[in-house]
C-alpha cells in the first residue's frame, strides 16, 4: 500500500505526451518534485494530469500518444491540467481512414492452457449449468419470479449439479414498435440469450397469449413449440396455481437432464470472454485495462473468442482499431456499426461526449477521448477478426468487436447474447456488478479500491501503478483466473450471490 | 355463464353504427338469426363484428357512433366483417379540433363516501404504509435487492402495520444520455416516484457515487442529503458487509416511524386511481372500460383524482376529449402531449397503428382506431380538469390526462409517479398485472376470462354483454371495491404477492 508519503510518482503512457497523470494516492502539493526534476506550481488529486512541459493556448494535449484535446488557456509546466482548460477534438471522420492490416498482425501461439466445462451438442461450452426460463413479454416476469421461488425452494436440492435457475425477464415483448426498425436488435437479443451456452441447450419459453412477440420468435431453429412453450392464456390453464404449476413442471423436466451434466476438460479455445469497464478513472488505461488487454491477447494466442465492446469509448480511436482489422470488410464493419451509433445518438439530440460521468472527471478523465483511449485499450493488439451488430451471435475466434453500447448492464445483456460465457470488468469508481448467467470478474485500478472492497473485487491491478508489478503479470494473473472461474471457481459477485437485472437495448419506441 | 346454445345476441354501441360486435361466447354460425331478423351469411367468431346493413366499398364502418375504417370491398349485411376489409383512417388532424366545452359539464356532487387510509404530512393520503428505498442508478440493483432480502427476513417481522418494503430499482442513472431533452421524463419519474403517497414521505436513496444521476437529483425539497442519501462507493464502507448494513440500519429508521402509522377515515376525495387496459378485446370498449368509466364519474363526483391514460390509445379520439376540456388551456395541453407522442414515434419511424397486438385483433379489434374508442370510454363523462406531461406529479382533483405510452408497466410506473395511490385495469385476454407499491384491481371483459382467472381478477364485467348486469351495476360494484381496497383489502395480486417490476419510460439515447 502505498503511503501518502511516497515519492512523487507520475505516469506518462507514451514518449509523445505532454502530460502525464499523478499516481499519489493523496495527491501532490505544490512544490512535490518528479525524480525528473519536474515541480508542481499547483496541488493536483490522484489520476489527474500534469503538464510535462509548458503547452500553448490551442496547442494539442497528448496522451497515449493521441491528441486527447487542445489547450483553452497556456498551461505552465507542472500545473494541473484541468477539465476546464481542455477543448475536446471533434470526433475522427470516417473518410480517409487508415486501410486494414490486421493480416499482417501475428501473435505467437499460446498452447497448452485448458479449464472444465460443461459440453453442448452444438460445439459450444458453458462455464456454469443454469437453466434459463425466457419470457416473451414483460407481463409474465410477476407470475415467473413467483414460479421461482417455488423452483428453488423444492426443486434445485434435488439437482445438486446444477448451479442456478434464471429468468430472462425484460421490458420488451409488448407496448413496443414491433415492426420500427429498431426493433431488430432486442428481439435477435432475446433469441440468442436462450442461446447462451451456459444454459446448456435447454430451452423453455413463458409466454402471455396476446403479446407482441410471439413466443415462437424466440425458439431456436428445430425446437418445437409444443413443448418448449407455455402460455398463460392457454384455455387449459384454470387459476394461478395451474399456471405457475405448468412453469414448475417444465423447470423440473429440464433440471433433470441438466443434472445428468458434468465437467470436462476443454481447450482455452472454447472460452468465450466478454470485456467491459465501468466508472472509469484515469487508471483505468494505465492499469486494468492494459493488464486485460494483455490476458485479451493471451486468450486470443490460446484461440479462444474475446469481445470488446462499448462503441462511444472506441468511436474516438477508429483509427486505431480499422488498421488492425483483419481485413477491408471488418474494417468496414466497424465504421458502419460506429456511423449507425452517431445517428442513433443525434436522433436524440445527443452525441458520443453525453458517455462522460461525474465520477469519470473526477477520477481525472477530461473527456470522452481521454476516456476511449484508455478504454480500447483491453482489445489488446490482436487483429480484429470480426464485428457484431447489438446482440448478434458470436460464431468466430479471435478478438471480436460486438458493437454495444457503454451502459454497464446493456452491454453484460448484449453481450451474453452473443455468447459470453465469462465477463470481466474493470472498474476504478468502484462497481458491485453481477449477472445470473455468467461469472463477473472485477478488476480494480486502484489499489485502495480492493482494499476497500476486500470482498467485492476479484483482481487487484493497482498495484502497476506504484511499480510493484508489471502489465504481464496482472496480465497473466487476469488470465490464470479466468480459466480458474470457467472450471468453476466463484467469483465474489457469485459468493454473494449478487446479480443485476439484465437490460435490453431498445433503439426503437414504446407505444 | 352463457351457453354456447344461447339466444344468438349482437352488441351495438351507437344508433348510427352499420357494424355490430357477436356476444355468443363460442361465436355464431351460418344462418344464425338475431332477434331483429339479422341473419348472419357466415361464421363469425365472439367479439368480431357484423354488418348490420350492406356497405358499399369505400364507405365508413362505424361503431361507437365514429368512423372506425372504410370498407375495402363491399361488405354484404350478415357478414363478418373482417380485418382485412377495414382501411384504417388517417389520425385526426391537430387543426380544427372542436373547442374546449368542459366547463359547461355538470355531474352532481357525490357525498358521504369515506375510506380508511394513512394521511401524510403533507395532505396526501396513502392507502397502503411501505417503505420505499429509491435508487439512483442500475449499479447498486443488485445489492439493493440482497439488502431487501436482509430487511424483509430480519426487520419486517418487528414492525407489524408496515405493510413491505419496495425498492424502486431500474435501468436508468447511468449510461444514458442525462443531458438530452428526453432525460427529463426518466429523471422527474425518479424524483416523483420517491414521493407517492403510499411511502408515507420516509425517504431513503442508494446512490453508488460516480453514476450521472447523482442521488441529490432525487431527494424532496427541504430533506438532507447527510439523512437520506447513502452512497456505495463513500470512503468509509469496508467491504460489501459495511455497505449492506448501512442500507438495512438506513430502512430500519423508517420503518420505526412507519410503524407508528394507522388508518384514518378520510373523504373519497383524497383518493388518487389510475386506470388502464391492458390485453384489450372487442368487449373492453362494451363492458369493462364503460363500466369504469362509470366508475371514474363517480369518484370525480365524490372529489377524488382520476387519471386516465395512453396516448396512442387516445390520439384518434382527441376530437372526443378537447370539447371536454375544463378550458382552452387544457384542451391545448392535450393537444400538445399527443403531438409529442406524434413525434416521438415518428422518429422511430412507427405511428399509432404500431400499439395493436395479435391478441387485440383475434379479440375482434380491426385497428387502433377502434381499440382507441374502446379505451377512452374508461374516461367516463366528466370534464377533463388537467394533463399531466409523462411523469408529472398530479397536484388537481377531478379527472385527469396523464400522458403515458400505452405499455402496461410503463404506463403503471408513470402513473405511481403522479401520484396513483390504487390502480385499475381493465383486461379482455387476461394479464396477471401486479404491483408493489399500490394495489391493482382488475377487472375483466369477458366472463369467461373470470371463470377461468377466478383467482387473478377481482371484478367480472362480462355480465353487461350478457345482459345480466348494467354498466351502472358493475360501475358501482368497482366504486364500492376501490373503497374497500383503498381501506386495506387485499386484491389478488396482492394476495399471491403478485408485483411485476417498474419500467422506466426513457425517450433518450442509451450512450
Ligand atoms: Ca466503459
Ligand atoms: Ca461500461
Ligand atoms: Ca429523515
Ligand atoms: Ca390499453
Ligand atoms: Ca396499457
Amino acid at each position: 500500500m502505498q503511503r501518502a508519503t511516497a515519492k512523487p510518482l507520475y505516469i506518462r503512457m507514451h514518449a509523445d505526451d505532454n502530460v502525464a497523470i499523478v499516481a499519489n494516492r493523496a495527491g501532490l502539493h505544490p512544490g512535490a518534485e518528479f525524480s525528473c526534476g519536474l515541480r508542481l506550481v499547483e496541488q493536483i488529486p490522484q489520476g489527474h494530469k500534469v503538464a510535462l512541459a509548458d503547452i500553448r493556448e490551442g496547442e494539442a494535449i497528448r496522451r497515449y500518444g493521441e491528441v486527447i484535446g487542445y489547450a483553452d488557456a497556456p498551461i505552465a509546466k507542472g500545473s494541473w491540467v484541468r477539465e476546464s482548460l481542455v477543448r475536446m477534438p471533434n470526433a475522427p471522420s470516417f473518410d480517409n481512414l487508415p486501410k486494414s492490416n490486421g493480416a499482417a498482425i501475428r501473435l505467437p501461439p499460446l498452447e497448452g492452457y485448458t479449464f472444465e466445462g460443461y459440453r453442448n451438442a452444438d460445439g459450444s461450452v458453458g462455464t456454469r449449468n443454469i437453466l434459463a426460463i425466457s419470457t416473451s413479454v414483460q407481463c409474465v416476469a410477476g407470475t415467473v419470479e413467483f414460479a421461482l421461488e417455488r423452483i428453488r425452494k423444492e426443486l434445485l436440492p434435488k439437482y445438486p449439479n446444477v448451479d442456478g435457475v434464471v429468468a430472462i425477464t425484460h421490458a420488451y415483448g409488448c407496448g413496443v414498435a414491433i415492426n420500427a426498425p429498431g426493433a431488430a436488435v432486442p428481439i435477435r437479443t432475446l433469441q440468442n440469450l436462450a442461446r447462451n451456452p451456459n444454459f446448456g441447450s435447454e430451452v423453455m419459453i413463458v409466454g402471455l397469449g396476446c403479446e407482441k412477440l410471439q413466443p415462437e420468435l424466440l425458439l431456436p431453429e428445430g425446437m418445437s413449440a409444443d413443448d418448449e412453450i407455455m402460455r398463460m392464456q392457454d384455455e387449459g390453464l384454470t387459476g394461478f396455481g395451474e399456471i405457475v404449476d405448468e412453469i414448475v413442471q417444465m423447470a423440473d423436466a429440464r433440471l433433470k437432464v441438466l443434472n445428468e451434466r458434468r465437467r470436462e476438460t476443454c481447450p482455452a479455445s472454447a472460452l468465450v470472454v466478454g470485456m467491459q469497464c465501468g466508472g472509469s478513472d484515469a487508471f483505468s488505461g494505465v492499469t486494468a485495462n492494459p493488464a486485460l488487454g494483455f490476458a485479451a491477447d493471451l486468450l486470443v494466442r490460446a484461440g479462444a473468442t474475446v469481445m470488446f465492446s462499448e462503441v462511444t469509448e472506441v468511436r474516438d480511436a477508429i483509427h486505431l482499431l480499422t488498421p488492425r482489422a483483419a481485413n477491408q470488410e471488418v474494417a468496414d464493419a466497424l465504421v458502419r456499426e460506429m456511423a449507425w451509433y452517431d445517428r442513433y445518438l443525434a436522433g436524440g439530440e445527443a452525441d458520443r461526449s453525453a458517455n462522460t460521468t461525474p465520477g469519470n472527471k473526477e477520477g481525472g478523465l477530461s473527456n470522452i477521448v481521454e476516456k476511449a483511449m484508455g478504454s480500447v485499450i483491453k482489445s489488446g493488439t490482436s487483429p480484429i477478426a470480426g464485428v457484431l451488430a447489438p446482440g448478434e451471435r458470436a460464431s468466430q475466434k479471435g478478438l471480436i468487436f460486438a458493437a454495444t453500447p457503454a451502459s454497464d448492464f446493456v452491454c453484460g445483456t448484449l453481450q451474453l447474447a452473443s455468447g459470453m460465457t465469462l465477463h470481466v470488468f474493470t472498474t476504478g469508481r468502484g462497481t458491485p456488478y453481477g449477472l445470473a448467467a455468467v461469472p463477473v470478474i472485477k478488476v480494480s485500478t486502484r489499489s485502495e479500491l480492493k482494499q476497500r472492497w476486500h470482498d467485492l473485487i476479484d483482481v487487484d491491478a493497482g498495484s502497476i501503478a506504484t511499480g510493484d508489478a508489471t502489465i504481464e503479470d496482472v496480465g497473466w494473473e487476469i488470465f490464470r483466473l479466468i480459466l480458474d472461474v470457467a472450471s468453476g471457481r466463484e467469483t465474489w459477485a457469485e459468493h454473494w450471490k449478487l446479480t443485476n437485472a439484465l437490460a435490453l437495448f431498445n433503439p426503437g419506441p414504446v407505444t
